[in-house]
C-alpha cells in the first residue's frame, strides 16, 4: 500500500525525532544543505511559509507604528567592541571579511550577527531633539552566526530574520515597547502559527549579550523540548552610551536615549514543523500553509472529472483559498501521500461517482477525518474549515503542552519529568550557580521566569529562599 | 518665502545634476551613508518604495510561473572559478570571508556578487529527469560588489536585488524565458515606474560575465545619461557544463540543461529619482509612492478643520489610497515644501473657508497645478488622479526621451549630440575596437543594439559595412 511505503520513508518520530525532522524537511523539499557547512537553501515550499510569516508580522509591526528599513550587513569590527558584553557574546561566532576588491582591508568587517551596533550608530546621527523620538524601525535581513553544530532552520551559519530596533526618550517608554513586542509575538505565535508559547523574562545567564533584560517566548516541541521562538530585549542605555545616542530633551538638557530590540527568524519554520507534525509528515496551520486545499481528481481519464476539478479550483481561488489541482500523471494514492506529507490542511477528492452524486470527499489533515460534502456547499465548507482547523490545531497544541508541564520540588523529580518529555516548573533562589548545577545534572536550562505564585518556598536546587518560579526544559 | 528657502536647499539640477541628486536623497531621508565606505542605509521612505517594487514584481514573477526561494550568501571561492569568464568578471570586486567562528577557514568564502554558481550547483542536484524541468526560481537578496566609486542606489558595495534563475531542457525554452523576463521588466518599468525604456541585446563587450547573450533595458535620466535598469541573460550551457546540470531526457540520453538569469536592484530607486525629479525634489509615480495623497490642514486651530481633515483621511484610506494627514505643529508653507520635496503625487489643502464652501484645493505634484474640488467628490477625484498622474508621468518621460535620441553618422556628430544631453543612435560594424574607440573619444558606451532599419550602411566609427544600429550614450 502506498501509505505504508511512505511511512517507511520517514523515521518513526517516537523513536528518533531528530531523524524524523530531517526526513520531513528534506522529503517535503522545504530545504536542502548549502555547499558551505552549516548553510541551508530555503526551497520554495518553505520560503512560501516565510513569506506568509513576513506578511502577518509586517501587518502587526505597522499597526504598532514601526517602519521597515535596511542597514548594511558589514559592520566595522571596532563597533562590536564598543559594548563590552555584546562583543563577549558575539565575537566567537562572527564571520570576518578581511579582503575586498582585491586588497586587504584596513579594518576587518564583521558580517552582522545582529545589528544593534550599526543601527544605534545611525540612530545617534538621526536624533537631535526629543522631537525625533521615538524611532521605531524594523528590518528583514540575513544574519550570520558561525555555529559548530547546525540543523536546518534551527541553527544555521546564515539565517533570515527580522530585527526591530527602537529608541525612546524615557525608560518607561522603552520598557513598554519591549513588552508590547513580546506580546505581539505571542499573539502571532498563537493565532498565525497555532503555537501556544510561554513568555517571560530570561535569567541573566540566558539574556542577550548587551541587554539589561531579555524577554523570550518558548514553544514546546512534540518531543517535549523547548524552542526559543522569539526574544525582545530592553537595552536600557547600554548601547546609547556606547554609540552616543543623545538628544536634547524638552528641559534643554542632553540625555541618552533608551533602546529596545526584538527578533524572530526562520527558526519559526522549524518550530512549526516540530510543534504540529505527525507520523505522516507536516501538518500546517491554514494561515501559513502555502497550499490550503488541494484537489485530487480520481479516475481523471473519465469524462468530466478534470473539468469539474478545474471548476472547483476556480471557485476556491475566487473565494481567496490558496488552492491547487493536482493533475499530474500519478495515482491518487501517491498524491494523497505526498500532500499529506506536505501538510496541506484540506484535500478534496472528486471522481466520476462523486460527480454523479453531486458531492466530493474532504479530508482534514489535522484530524485525518473524511467527510462527504455536496458540491454546491464545497467552497463555503472549505473556507469554514480553514478557521476550524486553525483553531483546532491551537487547542490541540495547548492541551498537549499543558499536560506536559510538571511542577517539581527537587532536581531528581525534575530529571524524571524531563526524561518523560515534559517541561518543569520549579522555584529558584535567583543564583546563577543553581542554574548551572541544574544544567549540569539534567541538561535542562532555564527558559523563562514566570510571575505566578511560588511552587515552593525554597529553591529546587540549593534549598535557600526562592525568589521566582522558572520553567526549566531541555531546549533546541 | 518658504518655497525660495527650499529651492536654496537643493542644488540647481541644470547646473549640477549629481549634487541635486545627493541633496534630494539625503534631504528626503531616503538614504544615509553607512559607516563602511560604499555602503548605504535605506531609510523607511525609500524602503517603502522598494517594497512596492517587490510587490509589483512578485505579482509578475508568479504570473509567469516563478517561485521565490533563498540561497546562501556564502559561495566557496572555488565555485566562482568553475566558469572562466564569470570569475574574470567578478573576482576583482568580491569581498572575501577568510575567518569565521574564531578560526581561519580552509577555503575562503565569497559573499555572492550574483548567485549563478551556487544556484546552478543546487539545480544540478535537483534535476534528474526532464520531468524536473523547467526549474524557475527567483530570490530577493543582498549582494556585494566592491566598487571604487560609489553613489547611493546607483552603485554601492552592498545592494538589494532580485535574481531569477531558470533551467530548461531546450535552448528554445531558455531563450524564450530570457526574452519573456526582459519584456516583464519593460512592462513593469513603464507601468509601475512610469519610466520608458529601450530594450535590446548588449554587445559582447557589455554582456554579463559568463552569459552567451545579455539583454538590457536602458532608461534615460534627466541629464541625458543612460541608466541600465535591468538585465536578462541567456546563459546557454555555460553554467550547466561548469556545474554538471544534466538530466535524463525523454529519449533516454543525458543532456546538459540551458539556463537563464535576470535581475533588477535597488538601482531602480535611483532611476526613479533621476527620471522624474524636478527643481523641487522628487516626483513619484502614484503606483510606487509610499504616500499617495497628503492632507495639509490650513489654520488647523480653527474649529472643525482637524475633524474634517480626519474625516477626509478616513475616506481616502477606505478607498485604498495611501494617505496621510500632516497635523504637525509647522506652518502650511513649510509642509507644502516638505511634501513636494518628497514627491507626494497629490496634496489636499483644507481650511475654514474651504469647509464653509464645501470644497478643498488639490495640488498635483507632476504638473504643479491646483484645482478646487467639492468635498463630496474629493475621494473619487483623488482616486482618478492616481491613474491620470501615472499616465501623464509616463507620457512626459516618453516625450522627453524621444526628443533626445539623435541619429548620428559620425563620431563628431555623436560627440555634439552627447554634449547636448542626448542618446545617439548609430550604425556599427560589430567590431569591438570601434566600440572602444568611441568610448575613448566620447565617453559613451554601447547600451543596446536595436533591430530597426540601419541608419547608415557604414559603421559610424570605421566606415566599414554596418551590421546593426546601436544606442550609444554616457551611462551611470
Amino acid at each position: 500500500m502506498a501509505q505504508d511505503q511512505f511511512v517507511k520513508e520517514v523515521a518513526d518520530m517516537e523513536k528518533d525525532f531528530p531523524q524524523w525532522y530531517t526526513d520531513v524537511i528534506l522529503k517535503t523539499q522545504m530545504v536542502d544543505y548549502g555547499p558551505v557547512k552549516g548553510t541551508m537553501v530555503i526551497r520554495p515550499y518553505a520560503y512560501a511559509i516565510w513569506e506568509r510569516i513576513q506578511e502577518e508580522l509586517n501587518k502587526r509591526f505597522k499597526a504598532t507604528g514601526h517602519q521597515n528599513a535596511y542597514f548594511p550587513m558589514f559592520i566595522p569590527e571596532s563597533y562590536l567592541k564598543k559594548e563590552a558584553e555584546h562583543v563577549e557574546g558575539f565575537a566567537p561566532e562572527v564571520a570576518l571579511v578581511t579582503h575586498a576588491g582585491g586588497a586587504k582591508l584596513n579594518e576587518n568587517l564583521v558580517i552582522r550577527p545582529t545589528s544593534e551596533t550599526i543601527i544605534c550608530e545611525m540612530f545617534a546621527k538621526w536624533m537631535q531633539s526629543y522631537r525625533d523620538l521615538p524611532i521605531k524601525i524594523n528590518q528583514w535581513a540575513n544574519v550570520c552566526r558561525w555555529e559548530k553544530t547546525t540543523r536546518p532552520f534551527l541553527r544555521t551559519s546564515e539565517f533570515l530574520w527580522q530585527e526591530g530596533h527602537t529608541a525612546h526618550a524615557t525608560e518607561d517608554e522603552a520598557r513598554e515597547e519591549t513588552i508590547l513586542m513580546l506580546n505581539v509575538y505571542k499573539e502571532f505565535a498563537e493565532n498565525v502559527l497555532a503555537m501556544p508559547v510561554f513568555t517571560g523574562r530570561k535569567t541573566d545567564k540566558e539574556k542577550f549579550a548587551g541587554a539589561k533584560e531579555t524577554y523570550g517566548m518558548e514553544a514546546m516541541m512534540l518531543d517535549g523540548k523547548s524552542l526559543q521562538a522569539g526574544t525582545s530585549h530592553y537595552l536600557g542605555q547600554n548601547f546609547a552610551h556606547a554609540f552616543g545616542m543623545k538628544f536634547l530633551d524638552k528641559d534643554g538638557t542632553q540625555k541618552y536615549a533608551y533602546s529596545s530590540s526584538w527578533g524572530v527568524s526562520t527558526r519559526l519554520i522549524g518550530a512549526l514543523i516540530m510543534a504540529h507534525g505527525d507520523e505522516r509528515g507536516l501538518v500546517l496551520p491554514p494561515v501559513v500553509a502555502p497550499v490550503q486545499a488541494v484537489i485530487v481528481p480520481i479516475a481523471a481519464h473519465k469524462g468530466g472529472v478534470n473539468e469539474k476539478a478545474a471548476e472547483l479550483l476556480a471557485a476556491l481561488t475566487a473565494a481567496g483559498i490558496r488552492a491547487e489541482c493536482d493533475t499530474r500523471d500519478m495515482s491518487p494514492g501517491w498524491k494523497f501521500n505526498e500532500w499529506e506529507m506536505k501538510g496541506v490542511p484540506v484535500r478534496i477528492e472528486v471522481g466520476p461517482r462523486d460527480i454523479e452524486q453531486g458531492q466530493a470527499v474532504l479530508f482534514r489533515r489535522d484530524t485525518l477525518e473524511k467527510e462527504t460534502i455536496a458540491l454546491c456547499d464545497l467552497t463555503a465548507r472549505v473556507c469554514e474549515l480553514m478557521g476550524v482547523i486553525q483553531a483546532n490545531m491551537l487547542e490541540k497544541s495547548r492541551n498537549f503542552r499543558d499536560s506536559r508541564v510538571k511542577t517539581v520540588t527537587s532536581v531528581e523529580e525534575m530529571l524524571t519529568a524531563l526524561d518523560g518529555k515534559n517541561f518543569t516548573k520549579a522555584a529558584w533562589c535567583g543564583d546563577r550557580a543553581c542554574e548551572e548545577a541544574i544544567k549540569e545534572k539534567t541538561a535542562a536550562t532555564s527558559r523563562v521566569m514566570t510571575d505566578d505564585e511560588l511552587v515552593s518556598d525554597v529553591c529546587v536546587c540549593c534549598g535557600k529562599k526562592a525568589k521566582t518560579n522558572v520553567l526549566f526544559a531541555r531546549a533546541y
